[in-house]
């Protein structure tokens, strides 16, 4: 949508949803850049729910904040599922190289699984982002590459564990290969396991060798 | 937030944060997973403006939709910009090595910067997720890395640079060279050049070398 940059405007728009029983799953608000006026944001919303797409599509038009409705797939249908991919840079890119090669095999046979990465450096900075894994969209796996990762960072795998997301590690100093799922030292087999696992299609289940290092 | 699962709730949950002057810029709607009860779920959201952090929290604390209210850090803050890179897997896989390695370097001096791949093939399926980074939360680049894109993959280019975006393709056969703002041969240098256009650190300008091939 393009819609009114006013906080009011969101309830309105959440209203809407809620009068066509429609459950709003994600909203991602910005400003728009040379598309539209300055007073106006991109509103992008996902919804799920057996609702009348016309109907919808009408009322949200009707409503004083909002210029256009425009009818989109989902992220989830386009980018897929998402292997989280932390540490240090060097072994990052290296897990990266295995995981996108084999999520390129299950992509070309229809599916959609993304491989999303972020370098850095410190415990602190480290347990902020694998804690953050946990709320982000369609996380399904979270891969820890370096040379030293524990303390904070192991507790961080015990919640994003909890929350329903398996972490492999690889083969490292530090407390955390004995909080992952699964230890790997080939960072470029560490990067296939992982998405071998959220793959629909393959037939590997890392739940079946938890606790085994490879 | 932990909340109940129910359309409504979302709407007085924005009433709240209308009621407060805060404006939502994201939220994200999760099952929970073993953490709570099946009719609740997590909420996430991104709000900015000037609020009273305090009385926000207890007048959400007080809707009878949610159970739970937790600060944490934003994306942004965590995640920092995003450089997308979409394409063959062989080349995804060099355009990232060159980006995450780069990456490293900048967020090594307090940076935040995030680099997020899929492997595709086929021009529908192209075309569909170079759309979808105009609709990314913190993209802040594309690159695409193949052999031959052109047709409407080389339109979706021309609506990503619209949006703000700007676009590096690897040199190769089609007309998406002739559409994107800088085209660049070597896969990790076309990876290193991303990651250095949107940092705020480094001193490369892509906009200064636009339209030319190396």
């Amino acid at each position: 949508m393009i819609a009114r940059n006013k906080s009011g405007v969101l309830k309105d728009i959440a209203t809407v949803f809620a009068e066509h029983n429609a459950n709003i799953v994600m909203i991602h608000l910005e400003a728009c850049e040379g598309q539209c006026d300055e007073t106006y944001e991109e509103l992008y919303v996902e919804f799920e729910g057996e609702i009348i797409e016309d109907h919808l599509i009408t009322s949200l038009q009707n409503l004083p904040g909002v210029s256009e409705v425009i009818i989109h797939r989902s992220f989830g249908d386009i980018y897929g599922k998402r292997v989280i991919i932390i540490g240090g840079g060097a072994q990052v890119a290296q897990v990266a190289l295995g995981a996108v090669n084999e999520a390129d095999r299950h992509n070309i046979r229809g599916e959609r699984i993304s491989v999303d990465t972020i370098p850095l450096v410190g415990e602190k900075t480290l347990t902020q982002a694998v804690d953050a894994v946990a709320r982000l969209p369609r996380a399904s796996m979270l891969v820890l590459a370096g040379s030293l990762m524990g303390g904070d960072v192991s507790k961080a795998v015990d919640r994003v564990k909890a929350s329903g997301i398996p972490v492999i590690a690889l083969n490292m100093a530090g407390t955390v290969v004995d909080h992952a799922d699964l230890v790997v030292t080939d960072p470029i087999q560490a990067g296939v396991f992982a998405v071998m696992h959220v793959s629909s299609i393959a037939v590997f289940d890392l739940y079946r060798v938890q606790g085994r290092k490879f």
